[in-house]
């Protein structure tokens, strides 16, 4: 949380009623066949939209809101009300209007001007009320579908949502692939915890047990179920926001609540919190909507096995950008990072970044985080067509310089290894660069003609910097292994100046051979004479200014090996060297003679 | 959980109403003023008892039960129904009734025997209902100690208590000090985090604005709110369990609820759980006895910075054990770690664990982690009066071949090294062992007359043996600090062979000479001649069988120094080094002719 955050803003409440001149309709006459059986005899679409249509259609961002939002995304003028994606929805924004055309319906099953339950059944010729079916996220994306198509679109540069949105963007990417060339899902996942589904049945059941429920049909006739979509929604309230961020909000002040109109227990800060979330949010919200959306939201499932998620994703024909958000403990990331990992399996083009964040799932609608996953939603978008990426215009040695910052390196300014390993690596040949920092040698590789290429890394900035570059990276930590990767994925996986940070080197040498064909390790030589003389004459631990860089007590190295010791643990472990490469970096040169001895860095090229 | 937990069990709800033959009554006519103001004219108290009161009155274990528990801690004989601490009462058990004498009475407040909101007002003839006063936890204790001196207690052995019970016993421990020889405080916390008292305000809200609450006065005139007790039991079930306890109860089958007869919703399992656990809730347990009960809950409050906590936990005079559990997230483990530095900057005898489980806040009611959790409320109640522990009569020799198991050990069979530390510490001082594993060297340095003494360990297993031994550890990671310690306040802080698995060096090191007039590290010298040759002559890490114990992939050490390196620290950081012990192990001899060269471990005592 920013903390200048007012204690009662939140993105998706703090605005007033749409301005209807904004709001556009269409209405599909066609019946629509529901995936969970039934269908509606007519559909009605509001949206609005923002920037302008390229001339050959291709500029069309659709943005898909969360349960509660709809769709005002951003404001159109100066005197119109802020929306709900504000911050990143704008010209000169992330998601730029001044480039992009972006499409932002409200869902079907809405209360804001798309079909949903508050609608006259043209049945009846009264509202649905509790007979409007059982909606899923696919009947939504149909419906977008019919939308886009009407608006003369034959393919989206993307589809972006946050949660339930995100949830409609995985949905696009799978069930109509020809249709979305890139995909942005926020801080979603492939279907619930039982946890978060634990909450939704709660809420439904307050709505549903209120005796002003009137069984659905309270349209003109009273004010509806307002106690039980009032519990609804503080519920739902205490699961946007992560513990963290509670405590921060209300704990200097727990017993001082502010005052606030309401018939609900306000002894605490956090009480009259969640008293006015949910007062305010029964004057804008229907409960039927609430039953219809949160009830799609709990039946999404694209699996949870690896196997599942590899066969609901293996149809996506679009690059994908995926991020979560750490303390978001509704759509938690692990969660994103199965789908991360069968993407990478099936050999889709993806990057992913677990953004560190105090502020729970509500993150993505915040601006704390929005330098991360707002600046990685620009990079992503701007490189989606594009063979050549928009900023990849450093050259090698700016690259280098960028690589040298990386705390493990051990390099002054030039990557000297990476001469070595180019050369190692044909054109065409698949790559995955281990602890890919800014992306320098993926850069490298990607010029050298090597198209199939990933990267693994642990920083979200150095993350960023090779979303920039149009490069695909997956935040992960190589001591969790490659369980991402199947058998034999690559030609070629490098360990470049890594190996010595390490802690579980038998694991990570024995992943890097199950997905490569061939591993590329480099690492600095603690054979190298001077570093032997530090011990030997001097009885002090191995160390220099450019080699390993650190001394014993700071160091973020934890592993120190000659050449002959790699040899050695090859040999034990059954593995080939194919090649080797030996270094004087200081020279800058190439090592024939006796390398255990005279180089300070070696290249060492392994199979099984 | 264990695998075969039935998913419908819960440990305080699947046995049926107390039998009323084992309930005894005591009631006191004195009036009862209140904490937050006004009283109660009488006050009557449900309780049972287990065991026999010794003749010196000196074996009485209080247990305090949680939110919805209540007398029947558990059976008294083999027809007896399960009490809802069946696991952990009992002869033989962890409270073994066989030794101590059990009191467990209903809380002030409750519906199930003692005064609360469903027992008749004398001063209307009918019952409180919303007219019950509003009470804390300091009332509730009152109560009991009532009724612990009319059974001619005088000093209770322990007060044991999870969660509610937690607060409890905290309370007894600060409140009533002299009364208390042990607390045992389990997941629990000085205060809630505002998220779970947002949880407790959307459960009261579901009460209070069910129209069948009647202003709380529906004793007799109807159900009662049957729909806003269920919502608000189910709302508590979901804090109860853990976010993985839940996938794996019901993920395999989430569209496979079992069939219940409810009126709330069961399309999916988890919903089933829920509305089974709601249902069966509003039949044993009273809704403004939850409004009660859960109010005392969210008004508990020790404080929160260091200073409020030690401020109310210095009148304690007890021992502490205190447990948390990993993925309790309604009182999560790093609110007991702030009562715990509290203690242990105000220098109270105090061990504590963050029990690794899945199992979430109830962990402390199941049999998942009773092995630890139950085996240290036993060893820690056997320790509490005797000067000699019980368990304590292992040789050095035994205790030395215990530690070394320990991962980091460079021992075979006996720490040479203790026999130097203990040498440079004079009985009477007071120690803090860094690492202190299964406790070997506080063990001795007990013997040798320090009373003062604690250990910190990663290791719940090494943990439960230095609570076996009586001896006082707490759990915690070097790398995170020792912030918990004052200024000064021990005599010597022992970091025996730990300090080449530490990455902080510089800040452990620090830390060390804030808490300790002198510091006590013992390290392997990896200028050991035998070392040097590795590296100098064989171009090989140094490594040796006995020294180091490990190749340079599969070490847990991460750093490596010689002696000459450290002195080169300490001089570089204005440590003193006031004595040197150079040490040859393998010929078991002090070494004094060039330590850097001849020794293969230095211990070196350290100050500011």
């Amino acid at each position: 949380m920013t903390s200048d955050t007012p204690v009662f803003d939140s993105s998706d409440s703090v605005r007033s009623a749409v301005p209807l001149k904004y709001v556009q309709y269409v209405t599909f006459q066609e019946p629509l066949a529901l995936e969970e059986g039934g269908g509606l005899p007519i559909v009605r679409v509001a949206y609005e939209t923002y920037g302008r249509l390229s001339p050959a259609a291709d500029n069309a961002v659709l943005v898909c809101h969360a349960l509660s939002g709809d769709s005002h995304v951003a404001r159109h003028d100066a005197e119109d009300t802020a929306g709900w994606w504000e911050l990143v929805v704008g010209p000169g924004k992330a998601i730029d209007t001044d480039h992009y055309f972006v499409i932002c319906p409200n869902l079907l099953g809405g209360c804001r001007g798309t079909t949903g339950p508050n609608s006259i059944n043209p049945e009846t010729g009264r509202s649905y009320g509790a007979d409007f079916p059982v909606i899923t996220v696919r009947d939504m994306v149909n419906v977008q579908k019919l939308l886009v198509e009407h608006l003369g679109i034959r393919r989206l540069r993307a589809v972006a949502g946050g949660s339930l949105g995100g949830q409609l963007a995985l949905t696009w990417a799978t069930q109509l692939p020809a249709m979305v060339a890139g995909t942005i899902a926020l801080a979603t996942s492939p279907r619930l915890t039982s946890q978060a589904m634990a909450f939704d049945v709660v809420g439904r059941n307050a709505i549903l047990r209120d005796p002003a429920y009137q069984d659905g049909q309270y349209y003109g006739n009273g004010p509806g179920p307002t106690v039980g979509l009032s519990i609804a929604r503080m519920l739902g309230h205490i699961t946007y926001l992560s513990r963290e961020a509670m405590i921060e909000k209300f704990d200097a002040h727990r017993l001082q609540p502010r005052q606030v109109q309401t018939q609900f227990e306000t002894r605490f800060s956090v009480g009259s919190y969640l008293a006015y979330q949910g007062d305010k949010f029964v004057e804008r919200f229907d409960a039927n909507s609430y039953l219809t959306l949160t009830m799609a939201i709990d039946l999404f499932d694209l699996g949870d096995s690896r196997e599942e998620l590899r066969s609901a994703l293996s149809s996506s024909q679009c690059r994908w950008l995926l991020m979560s958000f750490s303390t978001d403990w509704l759509f938690p990331p692990f969660q994103s990072e199965k789908m991360v990992n069968a993407l990478i399996a099936e050999g889709k083009p993806v990057s992913y970044c677990s953004v560190k964040s105090n502020c729970g799932h509500d993150a993505f609608l915040l601006a704390d985080e929005l330098p991360i996953y707002g600046e990685a939603m620009r990079a992503f978008l701007a490189n989606l067509d594009s063979s050549a990426p928009a900023d990849d215009t450093l050259t090698d040695v700016a690259l280098d310089e960028l690589s040298c910052q990386d705390p493990t390196s051990i390099f002054h300014s030039r990557r000297l290894d990476y001469d070595s390993i180019i050369e190692l690596i044909p054109p065409g040949a698949s790559v995955l660069d281990l602890g890919c920092g800014n992306g320098g040698l993926l850069a490298r590789l990607r010029r050298n003609g090597c198209p199939n290429i990933i990267g693994i890394e642990l920083d979200e900035k150095a993350i960023l910097a090779c979303v920039r570059r149009g490069l695909d990276v997956v935040q992960g930590d190589l001591d969790h292994g490659l369980s991402a990767f199947a058998d034999g994925q690559f030609d070629f996986v490098v360990l470049s100046q890594t190996l010595q940070a390490v802690m579980d080197v038998k694991g990570v040498l024995k992943e890097i051979l199950r997905v490569g064909r061939q591993g590329i390790i480099s690492f600095p030589n603690i054979g190298y004479w001077k570093l032997r003389k530090h011990l030997s004459e001097e009885g002090r631990a191995p160390r220099a200014g450019s080699l390993l860089g650190y001394y014993w007590y700071n160091s973020p190295n934890v592993r120190f090996l000659s050449i002959a010791d790699f040899e050695d643990f090859c040999r034990g472990n059954k593995i080939k060297i194919h090649q080797q490469i030996a270094l004087d970096t200081e020279a800058g040169c190439k090592v024939f003679d006796d390398p255990n001895l005279n180089a300070d860095m070696a290249i060492v090229v392994i199979s099984q």
